[in-house]
């Protein structure tokens, strides 16, 4: 090197090298505990180190002593309000999962009990699920006929619960919680209003009082089945149906033009119970074809571990619902929880809901309960309630266990059709017209993959929605890696930054040197892409200066400040487009690789090979340096085009 | 507004909408054609165009006119070296395979004259492959026991062949050419030593002669298979191969010490077979435990359209045993052809490949030949023997026709284990230790992935290693994203310049400024990661600051430089993490996002949510106009501390 140097005021540093296992536990804690649970652990005795972790594990044991009587007040007054929507919705979601009503009642009982003990939510309001409901009932419905054999269909309902449950617990256990965060937003917008869709369509059964009806849930059978029976609808069936729903959706009209009214959403579905019962009782409309609940069996949940099919030829059925179940109610349940929290500006730890969920399941399966999640509709009203704490839960449970106890044969007239209506109402509002046209003006792809969920729901089947809407979701992300977007920079006016000329156009060409932006990690899966999009760029550039006749091409700037990894590949393919470079005269010079890059490239000799002194800290420095070269050099530039396959100019 | 702002001397550009049409195009062209393969095309007459087309689909077309007589003295040494080569490789491929050995040398006549009209490569020799023929014995033998059926196995095998070609060739049409690169070289590295290993292992059964042998691929099972069978190893045959492949591997030991002697390499396989088959000859060795060849149909391809078994029940098996040797045999070839492109310093065409390797396999799939691709050894030797052009493969073709037509009586006493012996030495340099220790070294997950390949292929099976290798590297791209970095950013000393402080230790803090810098795109899967995150590093910033007695935070500026993309959920988690921060009495700054953040940015109406005015170029910038409103304040800090929630503090 002679005196010509040019001096580079900074230097990329290589970070010292850590320990394999040093940097393998940071990489696992950042990968398993972003949250850093352990956090207040630390320098405690052992004792408080005891309590805790209790308080972790058990959150009631956290709050409970700071409980006081004002905070009763509101969750009691909460509690009731979600009981008189948990009862007919329970019965109603049940029906849905072709399951007998008083499941749902059951199941109203005893997780919410679990969750209040284990949730770290405050707003969660817990029951059944109408998604998951569908999803028992087209999953194990494949299995075995619900009608012919209700027992088995029963036995395996409670056994995919459990397996539910032991998979959401074992996700939070061992803090796989971000499995949940495959599901996108758009994901569970479109696969939600596709779900809600279906369970309306399936709901026509109950308004048009049919008695056959299709075991699959697209769109062409559903209407297949109720167009060939035309002459066996019923209409007093389908008036009532039409009078409830009309009244449930005036209700909740109502309720939303003025958010102090929302009790008389909630009181809704109970006042249509008690209306249709009734009606039913005292017209003897049972007779006159409408369909009612009939008997219900007084008493508190009984036992159920003794059902549990774990010898069964369809136990892999059982599993595989239970896992996709699930899936979808801790998506929901989370998310839902993670709204409301957010709203009351407080936290709630995913992998600590995950086990909270998965026990209550698990607590759930051996009582007779199926799958329970924390529903939307239940949760905003409960929070709307001024709901302070899970014991709005437990006012819940009992209202429910007074329900179970005592009141159940009031329910001995109640019409399947209210309970129709009931659905179709709270399904209505789960069909999300305006997430959609959201996503559609701010993101076309997830536009896309909303309505791919959707479709694929309403036209396949749940599952299908489901794996369509997934496989895009990582489609896309693996397509943002395998092409990433390269740009030419350019200088902005009056500054030493260089910023990409698409975005500002007012940046300006450094004549004699193009620079170029990469804007991915490097891996096996673009690296070939990025050799050939590289090239390109170069033959362009220079095809451009060719025809207007500009100063040739002589530095090559690769702004690696967005290149946040690099592979064995990836630094194949910077042997490669250096091979190119220097083949073409032209020299190779890299901005601001990042710590694990050059890392790598240290490692692997790449440093040593393009030369340590063309690696700059900014794209400002790496051009300010190649053209001082360019200008030392202008008395004689051949020195340059004659030596292009030399390291060092100077 | 008032005078007092500080007056920010650039502004964040949000690039101009483009139309949608305009925007789906350019990314459709990045995705598919980032070559640009119509570039030549442009502003020609419609003549030219055809025969540019012609020549683009033939390449011959193109290179022939200027074929020299020089090119064609090179190209027939390199074809009759690789000739002696292919014949007694056809053989023991087609045995490995399970497939008549005859089949091996149809398989080096048909493809090569099809590959060397197609073809971009200067280098490639067309033949036959190991791992392929391991694979097709492997999958299709679980099907239909070779032995016992060898006519269906044969059909199954020409199917398979037709598939792969239909697979191949669509792939390319489609420029679908980006699945191989899925395929990263670490996978590579370890599939092919593990494949190396297992065929080696398999060549025990020819050496120690044994008749019967276990149908596993796996090292257990073989291990099992040839211990129990002690008594029945042939020692005449283990000394036979013994010697054979000490002879291979000795000259092939002295080719590597000098290149010029690279024919003795080459010649070896073709003097052992010559050799052996004399010895068996004059000693009769065949009656005592040395198994031969045996009668070999003197003629050429027959016409083998009619063994399609289209309407076979095992077709679902022809077709994946054909996609997977199908895309093995196009990853195998398309690298080495890239590989010695690269030496010669000319271009190969990716998508053109694999259209020639799909109509080579067509082809070959109706003419009695299988799976064909371009072998490293052959290409190696190919490329030292002075190959110019395609032309080596027709002059092999001749060759082996030759072959067909006249000798094929010659390999009669051929004995069986000097095809083993052949294919050990072949495999044992496909082990390359070498570059996995090399990858140790570079990057220890892509050596873990081609561990797990390698391990996978021994101890499971072909496929297993391979799923599992793929798996690990496709969840390494979604690790990435779901779990990216995050840095603090110091200033470095005397400059404007941020940038990690893990990387550069030099680089200082900014009292009363938190800036962080997120290293991917934000997306679904790791947008409630990076939320966690974000407040993490808030909360442990707070607390060393509360620690050391320091002045408090009052800014958190997001580096978003290497944010390449973001998704709907990216953004509520932005919109999270600023309602966060608000809380706080925090401001959030955003510094340099780039043209497509800033556009979802602006459509979801965030960037009237943050203020335009709190959004900067640099983070220099952004930290200069921090100061500036932290010292205008100072007179009267409340003003800050006491309107959290106020966008504009000023």
């Amino acid at each position: 090197m002679g005196n010509m140097e040019y001096e580079c005021p900074h230097r990329v540093a290589i970070p010292p090298s850590k320990p394999l296992a040093k940097s393998l536990e940071t990489s696992l804690k950042e990968t398993f505990f972003p949250d850093d649970p352990f956090r207040q652990f630390k320098n405690q005795p052992l004792s408080r180190k005891f309590v805790l972790a209790l308080q972790y594990f058990v959150p009631i044991l956290e709050w409970a002593p700071r409980y006081t009587f004002d905070f009763f007040k509101s969750d009691v007054i909460a509690g009731i309000t979600i009981a008189s929507l948990a009862v007919p919705q329970g019965i109603s979601y049940a029906n849905l999962a072709n399951l007998p009503p008083i499941i749902g009642l059951y199941s109203s009982f005893v997780p919410p009990l679990v969750y209040a003990m284990l949730g770290s939510s405050k707003d969660l309001a817990v029951g059944t699920v109408a998604v998951a409901s569908l999803l028992i009932s087209s999953m194990l419905g494949k299995e075995v006929n619900p009608n012919q054999n209700p027992t088995l269909y029963l036995q395996l309902a409670l056994t995919s619960t459990f397996f539910a449950g032991v998979f959401q617990a074992s996700l939070g256990l061992l803090r796989l919680g971000f499995v949940v965060d495959f599901l996108s937003h758009a994901t569970i917008v479109g696969f939600m209003g596709g779900a809600a869709t279906v369970v309306c369509l399936q709901q026509l059964k109950g308004i048009l009082g049919l008695v056959h009806f299709t075991h699959e849930t697209d769109l062409v059978s559903v209407m297949r089945s109720i167009f060939t029976q035309m002459h066996q609808w019923r209409w007093e069936s389908g008036v009532l149906g039409c009078c409830f729903l009309f009244f449930l959706l005036i209700t909740r009209y109502f309720s939303k033009k003025k958010t102090a009214f929302f009790w008389i959403n909630a009181m809704a579905p109970l006042t249509s119970v008690i209306l249709g019962s009734l009606l039913v009782f005292l017209t003897h409309a049972e007779k006159h074809g409408v369909q009612v609940i009939g008997h219900l069996k007084k008493g508190l949940n009984p036992l159920s571990v003794s059902e549990l099919a774990f010898g069964s030829p369809f136990l892999m059925a059982a599993i595989k619902t239970g896992i996709i179940t699930g899936v979808i109610g801790l998506a929901e349940g989370v998310a839902v929880g993670r709204s409301f929290a957010i709203f009351k500006n407080y936290h709630i730890d995913g992998n600590k809901e995950m086990i909270a969920f998965g026990m209550m399941n698990i607590a759930g399966s051996c009582t007779s309960c199926y799958l329970t999640a924390g529903p939307f509709s239940r949760t905003a009203v409960n929070f709307n309630a001024g709901c302070k704490s899970a014991v709005s839960n437990i006012v819940m449970a009992t209202a429910v266990m007074i329900t179970l106890l005592f009141l159940t044969p009031l329910f001995h007239y109640t019409p399947l059709v209210v309970l129709s209506a009931i659905i179709i109402a709270a399904m209505l509002g789960l069909i999300d017209y305006e997430a959609a046209i959201h996503l559609w003006k701010v993101d076309k792809f997830d536009c896309m993959v909303c309505m791919a969920a959707y479709v694929g729901v309403v036209f396949g089947s749940v599952e299908i929605g489901l794996i369509i809407a997934v496989t895009l979701s990582l489609l896309r992300v693996l397509l943002f890696v395998a092409r990433p977007r390269t740009f030419l920079l350019g200088n902005i006016p009056n500054s030493m930054v260089y910023r990409s000329i698409d975005q500002y156009p007012i940046a300006n060409n450094v004549p004699g040197v193009l620079i170029l932006q990469i804007d991915a990690p490097i891996y096996f899966a673009n690296a070939n892409y990025l050799r050939e999009r590289v090239s390109r760029w170069i033959y362009e550039e220079e095809d451009k200066l060719k025809s207007t006749g500009e100063a040739s091409l002589h530095y090559v700037i690769i702004d690696m400040s967005a290149v946040g990894s690099i592979d064995t590949s990836g630094i194949s393919m910077l042997e490669e487009v250096k091979k190119n470079a220097d083949r073409k005269g032209l020299k190779l010079v890299l901005a601001n690789p990042r710590s694990e890059v050059i890392k790598k490239l240290d490692n692997s000799k790449f440093i040593e090979k393009i030369g340590q002194e063309w690696i700059y800290l900014t794209v400002g420095e790496a051009v300010t340096a190649c053209n001082f070269m360019l200008h030392t050099h202008k008395q004689n530039p051949a020195a340059i085009e004659l030596q292009p396959q030399d390291n060092n100019i100077v």
